[in-house]
């Protein structure tokens, strides 16, 4: 096991009991031995289900499934989610589907949830076959031990290079009346099919209608989730899913307040994903104004995160604003060199295609010190602003997916 | 400075003498002590100059000079290419131009050549005024020095973090007439803008119309330097000058011979760039065939050249084709999962949205160990087709790029 990342937050956050939802977890040894490897949530009748999903051409059987079955009629029915970690079922053919298809039949069958409002996950290697009579063998333990208090357990229950086990939450206040929003991830960038994949869980009791929680979860992983990136490559797995009980009898349709607290949630999610990157030690936020457009001030952002270079002048605490320009300058999205400004933090670096006057090389080597970097690029040209979060690509990311063998 | 790549070729070429061009080389001091760091390549009237550049939005000032001029008309001159290493003199402002042109003046003041056809090209840090005064005082060495047997060390004044020079040379057979082509390289990647950047000069005897000749260049140009790629970070510097003197009084315009001639050297130097790729322990082929189209075949290519989980498990030597598949999936070019191939060299791994029956790991694996490494990907799609060639990604480029400040 890899040391705990420097990124870490201090501690893990309380999770509240979130109405109408229960969760379990237990050691089924998919691949891992002697640690919990399978989750399960079992939602109450009149949850609402949504989610989204990796946009791979080769994503993976289970992830197929979910998206068939999110948009389908829930007939006001319960809902249940199985997540197991150590195997993705991704490119494994035929043999996918039909490991999709008997965990599905199976917890369906002990939960009373009806099949097509079961939701599978899995994350692990990938192309091998999943073993799936181990985590079906497992259903009736896990069924013994549901219980309202076990989500943090099943947080542990998802990880696979994760260094820590990822929980944000949120509380708004409706009337007098509480409404709760907890969620878990797991990740160690957006990344690796073979041991590292991002799965999102996010539980409220709040009261919404599907198309309402759905083009809210779209929209804020589309600021969230999908603007975080540790090294470009985007995983066959990718599932976020959001069950929303109705339990508290608040219905958040509309609700500002809600909106920014599952933003929080989501954003808080992100971020702890971005801190335990495959050999991270920067946490570093790329803000990006005065683009053309709010596309084209993502692709300068992502071309910034993702640049080689650049990641690496990071873990050399390097402030070398060159390889900056040189991300710009390659992204395909409108710049003009000579509008250009570039700041670290609070200090201009460059301006009008050259050094800033009042720049100090000292000033800038001080800044990159610090675990937590703003690069800040204005382009000069129109209002399009993006921000996007990466982390730097150090020894310790090679030593991951290079010195040991999958 | 690290030591001679292991995929540097055995042996620097026998160069031949290229009639109308004449070369020199001298300390100058840019910024590297006792080392050769300028070149100047001074050509005859009636050679045809064409080029190509990088697309950065971030070019530097000696590239949008070379680009203005290329296009201008040659009346019948002669040329000068004068380049230096140590300091790229990109986006330093209004500074650079002024480099740019006091370089050019004196240069076509000393040889005799006319201003506008004198074209520099800059390579090393960015951001950092160009000293040119150190240049401009050595121009008298230089032209003392200048003789047709010098692109050699012209090769070596060029290197920056290059393990070794590049050359290629090829000859054809004309009606028992002999037409001579010599190219040298730099670059240790496509790569940085900040001690390696891609530069090319290519030298003929060959009689050739400039249109001909330009868009021979161009179009050898996207089949060979366009489709290398060591770590997905474009120059703001890379330049690509071919030069042909006419010298040998052969005309080779529409000659398949001299194309493919051409092609060759191209594509040898664009190979070595690879093999001197920063860290690299591997030079890897990746040939996708069976796509939709061949812009597609080459996205997909890239898709699997840049994915750093890719690169380090070929750096492993850990032969994870899960990863390629995820390369496929990220792209954003078509794939339809069940209809991909692998094939590592001649070994089947993997078809039919699975592990292939006859793939035996250990079969991967031995493969991996080979420095040469082939990664065919059929999509069973359509007819487009594409090569790409890249290295893999090691502990010597974080070493590289992070532990030493630039």
């Amino acid at each position: 096991m890899p040391p705990r990342s420097p990124l870490a937050p201090d501690a893990f956050p309380e999770l509240p009991v979130i109405g109408g939802a229960r969760f379990a977890y237990v050691e089924a040894g998919v691949r891992y031995k002697n640690r919990p490897d399978v989750m399960l949530a079992v939602l109450d009748p009149g949850t609402v289900m949504t989610g989204v999903f990796t946009r791979s051409a080769t994503r993976s059987a289970c992830v197929l499934d979910c998206q068939r079955k999110i948009t389908g009629d829930d007939g006001g029915k319960g809902a249940a989610i199985l997540v197991n970690s150590g195997n993705s079922n991704a490119f494994t053919g035929r043999a996918g589907e039909d490991s999709v298809n008997a965990i599905c039949k199976a917890v369906a069958e002990i939960t009373g949830v009806p099949e097509y409002r079961v939701f599978t996950s899995s994350t692990g290697v990938i192309g091998e076959r999943l073993p799936h009579d181990r985590i079906t063998a497992k259903l009736a333990e896990l069924k013994d031990k549901l219980s309202p208090n076990a989500l943090p357990d099943a947080a542990r229950a998802i990880m696979t290079t994760d260094t820590f086990p990822k929980a944000a939450t949120a509380e708004i206040d409706v009337d007098g009346k509480t409404v709760r929003i907890a969620g878990i991830a797991k990740g160690s960038g957006m990344v690796a099919p073979d041991m590292a994949t991002m799965l999102v869980y996010i539980f409220t009791d709040a009261r919404i209608g599907r198309d309402a929680l759905q083009s809210l979860v779209s929209e804020i992983s589309d600021k969230t989730f999908n603007n975080i990136t540790v090294d470009s490559d985007t995983s066959t797995s990718d599932t976020l899913l959001m069950a929303a009980t109705g339990a508290s009898g608040v219905d958040v349709t509309w609700n500002a307040e809600f909106t920014q607290a599952l933003y929080d949630v989501m954003l808080d999610l992100a971020h702890q994903v971005v801190r335990d990157g495959e050999g991270a030690t920067k946490f570093v936020t790329v803000h990006v104004t005065g683009a053309a457009s709010d596309a084209d001030a993502r692709t300068h952002a992502l071309s910034i995160a993702n640049s080689p270079l650049v990641k690496t002048a990071l873990a050399g605490e390097d402030p070398n604003w060159g390889r900056i320009v040189m991300a710009i300058g390659k992204s395909g999205a409108r710049a003009e060199r000579d509008l250009i400004s570039i700041r670290f933090g609070e200090i201009l670096v460059a301006e009008k295609g050259w050094v800033a006057q009042s720049y100090k090389e000292a000033d800038g080597a001080g800044y990159f010190k610090s675990p937590e970097i703003d690069i800040n690029v204005d382009l000069g040209i129109g209002e399009g602003m993006a921000t996007v979060w990466t982390c730097d690509l150090t020894h310790g990311y090679i030593s991951i997916n290079a010195d040991y063998r999958s």
